[in-house]
């Protein structure tokens, strides 16, 4: 009796309900993408895919601007390609994966940890790396960011 | 059919079948060590907890000598008895966790990182801080070493 109380606490307590996947389209973003349908095929958990554009826009910008209105039109036609494999990519194991895409003119790792806590995910995953992959760099300044800011458990993947 | 053979692959890209978890008696690690329990009930993982010892030791020094042979007694002393509580803990969720002790003159994280490199595991859980937990500090040394060095994915936990 003792046993399965405690395994029970065990599995309550870490269990990861929400999972929010960073996505960039890089290679080590579809990895991440895979670890968090593999581990929410086992926890049940809901899947948000989420890729966060920098945009060059402050306070004083004027976001109606023919030029930023390009700017984001192209953000949104580049990444809703791949934002739907993704959520096919999710369909087809049986797992709905939510994209989302969000906007920051600051750091992208704080906009990716502060969206974490404000939607109460409780599990990052994260490629170590990314879209700039660079090399010699064994641990991205993303990825490094994200762990920086998050307070939940953060999956760097390789 | 199709989605059958798909749904295998994810699994099979992403099982997590040998776990190692860093232990160093912090609540944080305390933590760890539930995650890997509880991701080694899910993936039938087998679990490997690991407590590096620093000892400045080096080339030149004698193992033999009094003092680096009660250091050695003192540190095996101390951490025994955690490992033996981390050894139930796993018996309790039906878990076989091995423990292990390590020794480095050299980087803490660096020695995790190798360990796991040539012990072929696919998984190393950490905590974020561990003993030294600094409030200001929202990501360690060793949390940001074994990123740093680490061929396979790592679970960062708070």
């Amino acid at each position: 009796m003792y046993q399965k109380d405690w395994r029970e606490m065990v599995d309550e307590v870490n269990s990861f309900r929400r999972i929010l996947v960073a996505v960039d389209g890089s290679e080590q973003s579809t990895k991440g993408l895979d670890v968090a349908i593999s581990l929410a095929m086992k926890y049940n958990s809901s899947v948000t895919a989420l890729y966060v554009a920098y945009v060059p826009f402050n306070e004083t910008s004027d976001p109606n601007h023919t030029v930023y209105k390009q700017l984001l039109d192209d953000i949104d036609k580049q990444v809703r390609k791949w934002l739907v494999e993704i959520e096919r990519k999710g369909l087809e194991n049986n797992i709905k994966v939510e994209t989302r895409i969000a906007e920051t003119n600051k750091s992208i790792p704080y906009k990716i940890a502060s969206y974490a806590e404000s939607n109460k995910f409780d599990l990052i995953v994260i490629g170590s790396k990314g879209r700039s992959n660079i090399e010699k760099l064994y641990l991205g300044s993303v990825a490094f960011g994200v762990l920086t800011y998050a307070s939940c458990p953060v999956l760097v993947v390789r």
